[in-house]
């Protein structure tokens, strides 16, 4: 269940009508592991049910926490819960206490500054390159495959789309990292990554973490809606992704990569 | 520095042109509790630079690990590290090991379903009483104090306002639930807590870990331009919190604690 229905009064100027509105579910899902007959608790994220098998196996992969899909040998999720058998290996250090992850949050269980890049297994490679009319596109392209975000306003979407910029997939929800673990884990799942000739869209705004997350595999264009930051536009610099902002109203700034745009000049 | 300026090639249409955009700077603060002699690494959070004491005391305050102002001795913040100097107590549990949080993220160090919501010191009291036109002037007067928003487009802002609809006190960063945690540190550190007869408006959406620090603090009523999630309403309406959402061009919708809105029916 990935909205529900709420009882709300609704104020227009002085007026108030009781009326119904549709809000995005947003649940705990606990990430447990099991490796070599032990098991335990991973993180706790705040995110929108459905696709948790996804979820689970994209923020262990772009976590770098787990590389091939070889390494999970299956993946149970059941209500609040989803357990990740991993093979031949370990449980990971990173587990080696449980932690919570809201929403919003993605880069979990590293405790010094520079453990917070994981390590892609390899540059994006040269990827697409973008006619500027395509990339006008991308946001409706997205918004018109988004199931919920009319109903709710309340979840961000990821879009992963081929280079002549059709829609392969997307995914919502209430987190914005959650939405591309999501989309990224359904890849994983189905031996599709790398994604080295993909654009993936994100809804909102462009962070640290979602460019480390589209780097680990190794997509080389990440389109946002919203704003960069600063931090978002050097990785995406350092990885030799093509990261571009405020892609809306047929207009779009080329932060760097400007390589994969189809420029006139 | 809050804002960096960056070379982008901006693209109306098809024609790109090379012009100077400002970002909202994210950077990592690694967040050090030290006690008895002790010192270690409590988190690390991507933040927007400024306030980092007030973010540092907030963060603390909201997620239960200090009560009252004079469980603190003194803070030192310098650079991409913040010490916080804790009194008369042991090292918190919940620094066993670090843990790194993303600029969107706010509630860790639990790792039970049942640990994510910290325990307030009681509930919010009764509160203002707010008139339907005193609501529809907040999100405009956020705004209005929003130092960088206008220029990068990439920060949250979050504001507190006293019952008449006074604008007290405006944080921003790019993660929304620092924003709050320098608004309510701010308050924790100046001995101003709990604010029984506030207003918090933030400028995005409510998620869970929003409406939890809203409640530690005690303050009455949460104000969000954008939607709020189903966990969001439920902690609220459990907490004795009225929370509002879509508050924006002259409307609101009231998800729960209608009494602390004049409405005319």
């Amino acid at each position: 269940m990935r909205t529900a229905p709420t009882s709300v009064v609704e104020v227009r100027g002085l007026g108030p009508r009781s009326t119904e509105d549709v809000l995005a579910v947003e649940a705990p899902l606990e990430l447990r592991v099991r490796a070599g007959g032990e098991e335990r608790s991973l993180c706790i994220t705040m995110r929108t049910p459905g696709d948790d098998a996804e979820l689970a196996a994209g923020f262990l992969f772009t976590e770098g926490l787990v590389h091939a899909r070889a390494e999970i040998g299956g993946i149970s999720a059941e209500g609040e819960r989803v357990i990740v058998e991993l093979l031949g290996r370990p449980l990971p250090e990173t587990a080696a206490r449980p932690f919570a992850v809201t929403s919003a949050c993605g880069v979990c269980g590293k405790g010094q500054l520079e453990e917070l890049r994981a390590t892609p297994a390899g540059r994006p490679g040269p990827g697409p390159r973008l006619h500027p009319e395509l990339v006008h596109r991308l946001p409706g392209a997205l918004r018109a495959a988004q199931a919920t975000f009319d109903t709710t306003g309340g979840l961000h979407a990821a879009g992963l789309f081929d280079a002549g910029g059709e829609r392969l997939l997307v995914r919502e929800d209430v987190g914005r990292h959650n939405a591309v673990d999501k989309l990224i884990g359904a890849r994983f799942l189905a031996g599709q990554l790398p994604a080295t000739d993909t654009v993936l869209v994100v809804s909102g705004r462009a962070s640290f973490e979602l460019v480390q997350k589209a780097l680990m595999a190794r997509i080389p264009v990440l389109a946002a809606v919203g704003a960069p930051s600063t931090l978002a536009v050097s990785l995406a610099a350092e990885g030799g992704m093509t990261l571009l902002g405020f892609v809306r109203d047929r207009r779009f700034n080329v932060y760097c990569g400007r390589e994969r745009v189809e420029l006139n000049d």
